[in-house]
């Protein structure tokens, strides 16, 4: 009973010392993000100078052109080199549903890493492909394979339905090569019917025959699979001249706040910089990446203060790799006068922030819920155990504490790899809670030293 | 301190009760929405019969075609006549920023209510009002009053900055007639910088003479506000067709679910079916609208049991009278045979449903927000008392228990009451949560008997 009671005693404290004070200092944060909308202006300058593929000249221009910026906000900055792949759309990707001398066009896209068709394109007879249970029965010899698997719509999440759905996209080609097929369609990861098609990254295996894997908008997905029942002879003709080209150097962007008592342990803020070329990447991840400069921004100007080192890195190739997480985490590892103590990512878009999804140990979840009505009144307020983010899980070890921000999702798979990821989709309200969600995070977390104790 | 284990006791009670069975229930609610998304088909019909402004026949129209869709559903319909204000836009509403011989248009609606500009249309100066405060100060004597008071963006709830700014709407002509102006031009109530002005109802004193009444575009108030500041002596052009009618009958339309166990206790579910006239009223209130349908559609295609009888009403003239709710209220009054134990109503728009506001007592409320934890996996998680809806709010007395969906509103105040409130401002997603949210609400609190018991 008496620990009951000292339980309940130090909620009531808490609950006190997280009072009023806390709480006008979150609406100060809060209220300076949405009245500003610096976080905003910037996305929109971003998303005006092109889409940022990995290896494009677009995507170092972006890093060098904000490198600029956030020198002149008076961050430490500097560059870190990436070598990343470099796959090139190419000028052309057109599909067609052919009937006898019947063409009509279909709207399509490569997957990322595909290789081309033919000079002149192919065309085959077209097996749909319900679900990968289908697979072992089917004939795919000499056909396209359709892998027509829809995201589910009875998911709440729409980020767990398109997990049930995405191995058609990565997986696909491979899968249905060892079967004879020569290329692959599969059905948009997108949560709506329309006719932009999604893209994305897509593998094969080294010891099976590589074949094209584009993807069909959902629109036209649902008309190929029609047509096929009445006329399960209908061909399907695919030209894409994608290609694979040399390695390049690009950049990791690292932007640094000091801190003024522990300068030493470094809370790191993040999203990545790359996107897919069809649309402009506004919510992936440009979102993200501008959520870690408006939290810097918004705590520099505000003169909050913090006693560890705050840090920006905008990763390199997310999309298509990893690869500037991966430099990053190694160059982390072997710097012994650094250490991370906690790293944030924003690799959801840019929607209304609902929760936080925590990687850390129980402790430190138990402590970090206890400060949930602060963050409630702006609408966060799930705090989930377990998952972050892509880049910044290439840093776990036990002690570090890894947090992603999770936001609502429902619009986020109508235009995530597409055409419509723009600025236009983009609410400025809802992004920046995003980051004052974040720089009211940041500072609650160093006040109260919601971390482990760094050893000396 | 038995007292307390007492009610930790019961607590841990409910906790169980409310466990796997009714979390399961619910899951089923909102994944058979989510496939089904029927509501979102109804409101997409509905919005392309275009707008449905109270006393237009476009309104009517709406109301008998869906009286044949619920008819078909199985739900047992009737029309209650409500004697509506008729007032039309005209075929003109024109303005223009007038600088010698230079004329530059803005972009103007009328306010809902206003007498027309003379034939060929008025030009003055221009006096711009930052606040109510600075009025008293200013002379008006045959100027334009142009009332500039945006919506503070620093406010979490757009609902508040709207509420802190529409005074300049509904009473901004007849302050500024008191003072002499001959026309008045506000800044529209919209949240963002854009170029589609919100019209919207506003109001006159009897005994001051009546001045004509526009709503500027922000886009173009900010314009007006800027060239005022190095050229106070341009001029406002201001040319309008609207006017006034005679009343004409309209209807509201009700549907009913009856109950098993206690037919003669109303549950009600409501939305208004009247919109503005600029765009289609998607989100205002055509969503509401859909969602009281879909509630009634969900419990009975899902063979959900309700003791008591669920009611549909779609209220005519919220926007410019609330001649529907008060009809309604006075037959409902009237009628012994029958007893309001609960009315909910929709009327925030079709975004991600987030909280339920509650007008009831304080043990009504408390028992509902021990249900918190069923309604929070689908983002339902702010149960705040005080507030309901304006129709509902005319049923109000000790016992009915009164609720408000309370949605995310920070897309809201961009489309509300403009051109821009159609259907493509609606997400399928996010708006099916609400009629799901809806119906679980229903069958929960229904089942728990969380109103009232009706006195015999």
């Amino acid at each position: 009973m008496k620990k009951t009671f000292t339980l309940l005693f130090s909620l009531a404290l808490i609950g006190t010392s997280l009072g009023q004070k806390d709480a006008a200092k979150f609406r100060e944060i809060y209220s300076q993000a949405l009245t500003e909308q610096q976080g905003f202006a910037w996305l929109t300058e971003l998303c005006g100078l092109g889409p940022r593929f990995a290896g494009s000249e677009q995507a170092t221009e972006s890093i060098l052109y904000f490198q600029e910026v956030m020198d002149s906000l008076g961050f430490e900055t500097r560059l870190q080199a990436v070598k990343v792949p470099r796959w090139v759309r190419g000028p052309q990707e057109k599909a067609w549903l052919v009937q006898g001398i019947d063409q009509a066009e279909m709207a399509v896209t490569a997957l990322g890493g595909s290789v081309p068709t033919p000079n002149g394109g192919l065309k085959a007879e077209v097996v749909e492909i319900p679900s990968f249970e289908a697979l072992d029965s089917l004939n795919l010899e000499g056909k396209i394979a359709f892998f027509n698997i829809p995201m589910d719509p009875s998911f709440i999440s729409t980020g767990y339905a398109y997990g049930s759905a995405v191995k058609q996209r990565w997986a696909g080609a491979m899968e249905a090569s060892k079967k004879g097929a020569i290329a692959v369609v599969i059905r948009s990861l997108s949560s709506s019917i329309n006719k932009y098609p999604h893209t994305g990254s897509m593998a094969y295996a080294d010891d099976i025959k590589k074949i094209p894997a584009a993807a069909l908008s959902t629109y036209d997905a649902e008309l190929l699979s029609k047509t096929l029942k009445s006329d399960p002879e209908l061909q399907v003709k695919l030209d894409m001249r994608c290609e694979w080209k040399d390695s390049v150097y690009s950049y990791n962007l690292i932007a640094d706040l000091k801190g003024s008592e522990k300068p030493e342990e470094i809370i790191l803020v993040s999203g990545h910089i790359d996107s897919w070329e069809l649309g402009t990447g506004a919510h992936d991840d440009g979102a993200g990446a501008m959520h870690a400069l408006e939290t810097l921004y918004l705590i520099k100007s505000m003169q909050i203060p913090l006693k560890r080192t705050l840090r920006l890195v905008w990763f390199m190739n997310e999309e298509f790799g990893l690869n500037g997480a991966r430099v990053y985490a190694r160059s982390a590892k072997a710097n012994s006068k650094e250490k991370h103590v906690i790293a944030i990512e924003s690799d959801g878009g840019g929607f209304t922030p609902k929760g936080l999804s925590i990687d850390a140990s129980d402790p430190i979840i138990s402590q970090l819920k206890n400060y949930r009505s602060l963050f409630e009144p702006y609408g966060v307020y799930q705090f989930s155990k377990g998952g972050s983010g892509a880049d910044i899980n290439q840093l776990k070890n036990d002690e570090i504490v890894l947090i992603g921000l999770r936001p609502d999702n429902h619009r986020y798979f109508e235009v995530h790899h597409s055409a419509l990821d723009n600025i236009s989709a983009v609410n400025a309200r809802e992004f920046t809670l995003g980051s004052a969600t974040l720089a009211a995070l940041v500072w609650i977390m160093d006040r109260d030293d919601l971390c482990l104790p760094s050893k000396p």
